[in-house]
């Protein structure tokens, strides 16, 4: 018997007849013996719904009045999925997040968890009651409704499942697990049975989007078992989806190379011929925290005759609020030649943990790259990914390419 | 500066177009100093939505989360209403029942409300912060969401209104006041001025539908002042609308009769040719009660040779199901030699509380009927209501000629 937190996403709950779908898939756990936390976002669609519903009344509605109307979405569902278990016989029982209690900051629209109430939870599980609760939401200390942004019904379940010390998290969403890329860019694309907690870190803020970054962080801080499943399967079928691990194993076989990952909505700007003296670089880069927008990827090339060349990247909707702030600051605390920016680029990222006991994967991709006249542009590296930013047009056939030269379409631990 | 209470209802929020314009009601109200709580319900439909889903899962979902699901219409229409008022530069804060704190007993989809905390409302009105509640719903002691069942908005502005000694309760609906009579008969039909409390019962219970009929018994018990206004006028207008009051007042020129309530959704049963004997009224409403009927006009005839016709109404919907029973019964407990149904019946009843001090009123609306050729198949009367059971096809030709006959069109006073 295990302890187990089940979390579905909106499009796993899009419908009833969907929702019934869950519910028989829960069924089959309960009926094993599991004991079941199951956690749920909004039916898709509708946090949008009502998001809208609110600019139409204001520009910038009021955070506290937005979670108010935004935290419904969840609330529904989980009556509609306790109604569906019991229409199967089974007991069920619904908790809102000021229900649990999770008690979170008073960070309207991005509220983070400070502590969550098993009491209750224990109690209904004890009795062989299936706990439903609403995902994404909270309330703070003075008993406001809070949630905790896009995408926070993931780090809900992990969260659920940390305090609850559960045997595993399982995250039921479209996919049925971490592929090495894209299957709809690389038929051949294999789904991982196991990928490292790093890795899956670097994979999604790469934009594999199949779980949210912060609660993959949150997994990996309270050390929960996080497994990444498809809800759109056979019910009546358990698939072993992708688990996500916090310890290499020793006696894997360890890939070197797990997957592919890739972003097409960053834009590179380049200040050219700026002065090559200590400091400039956080003056550039200054004036753009200071405008609140986010730097991916930075490079400076060593420069001659005292000036350089500084480029990085944002995202793509930045570009120009990007250029206007840096030529607004130009002449005062730097001093650039020329400033330009591109859009039309990609970033394209190898992720493996096994990288760093391993020399020569850079080399291997840069020629890969250049067999195929792929020109880099910008290159960044950490321990356990190498990203190249290259002209977006040859996004697919980068992916593609690596994907064949690193021979990921083979199960891992073949490769040496 | 007065403390008043107003309660919107679900087509007064239907769009976010109408949630403005009872922002600006609201705001006119704020800026000549008056202090406001405002109940809201669902957005128009949405109510039915959600409990059409719940039905989706299950033909009877459990009540307990067929109220999780109900109360998220009210919660997100609060929000939105808040967000509306801040938008216009007001203070403005939502509460749901459970934030508010109004405690309800734990009688799922029909609570009714045990205790209402006023401390956060009061703080917040002493801030100059509009405060927003949703109605409908409340909290039971062990923190369980509950609902007031249909139309129990209302019943909460009331509640709220007694409980925070509000100067006035108004209810904001698709009606600018209480009626004579259903202007879409009769034309003349006067909007009243004030009506009582008693009048109000009987006008609303026979189907007058302005107000929840629960609602107007609790202002009456907690002697709140009570007003019926539209929503649909220009929000920057005042109407009267109609005053509910609550003590019959001396200088009163008291009109005999304040209006016509009718009724077409109930069927006439009567079994005819059963025993003349003591107990025979409570065998045969007993089996009726059992099946959980709720009876409403009762008349027995006197009987010849230790025989009698009995004649009651019931809900159109539960003809079929009470003749059922009194078919299954009939030579048990009772023995009728025929029992017949009709559901081609209507109710008129005429409501005044002058009534009481002046004779005749009923012989002059028997002639009324008469001299049009209408037949009265059921009397049954009352201090302040005399009701008759026609035909379904003379419903709105009674209606007018009682109207006409009794002079409603003329204002209160001028009768004598």
């Amino acid at each position: 018997m295990a302890l187990i937190v089940q979390k579905y996403g909106g499009t796993s709950v899009g419908s009833t007849e969907r929702i019934r779908n869950v519910a028989r898939r829960i069924a089959r756990f309960h009926r094993q013996g599991d004991q079941l936390v199951v956690v749920v976002s909004a039916m898709s669609g509708e946090t949008n719904r009502l998001l809208a519903l609110a600019k139409e009344l204001c520009e910038a509605p009021d955070p506290r009045e937005l979670d108010v109307v935004a935290a419904t979405g969840e609330q529904v569902t989980i009556g509609l999925l306790a109604i569906a278990l019991q229409a199967m016989g089974l007991k069920a029982r619904s908790y809102t997040g000021a229900q649990v209690r999770i008690l979170t900051d008073s960070a309207h629209t991005k509220a983070r968890i400070l502590e969550i109430d098993d009491a209750a939870m224990r109690r209904d599980l004890a009795a062989g009651t299936i706990v439903i609760v609403a995902g994404f939401q909270g309330v703070d200390a003075e008993g406001n409704i809070t949630t905790l942004g896009r995408g926070g019904s993931d780090t809900s379940g992990v969260a659920l499942a940390a305090a609850l010390a559960a045997d595993e998290c399982q995250i039921y969403t479209d996919v049925d697990g971490v592929y090495t890329t894209d299957p709809r860019i690389v038929p051949e694309a294999r789904r991982l049975d196991r990928i490292t907690f790093e890795e899956m870190l670097e994979m999604a803020s790469l934009g594999s989007k199949v779980l949210q970054i912060r609660s993959v962080e949150f997994a990996g801080k309270y050390k929960v078992k996080l497994r990444v499943l498809s809800s759109f399967e056979d019910p009546d079928v358990t698939s072993p989806g992708t688990l996500i691990t916090f310890e290499e194993q020793e006696d894997m076989e360890q890939a070197i190379i797990s997957g592919i990952a890739f972003q097409r909505d960053e834009a590179k700007i380049t200040l050219m011929g700026v002065e090559d003296r200590p400091g400039i670089a956080a003056a550039i880069l200054g004036s753009i925290a200071a405008a609140n927008i986010d730097v991916d990827m930075i490079v400076q090339n060593i420069g001659a005759s005292g000036h350089t060349d500084f480029s990085f990247t944002v995202n793509r909707n930045e570009l120009a609020r990007t250029l206007d702030v840096l030529k607004g600051e130009n002449g005062k605390s730097f001093r650039a030649r020329e400033i330009v920016g591109d859009a039309r680029i990609a970033k394209v990222s190898l992720v493996g943990i096994g990288m760093r006991s391993h020399v020569g994967i850079a080399s291997r991709m840069f020629k890969a790259l250049a067999d195929e006249n792929i020109n880099i542009q910008m290159i960044s590296t950490s321990e356990i990914k190498i990203s190249v930013i290259i002209d977006e047009k040859y996004l697919e056939l980068a992916v593609r390419v690596l994907h064949r030269s690193f021979e990921l379409e083979k199960a891992q631990g073949e490769l040496v």
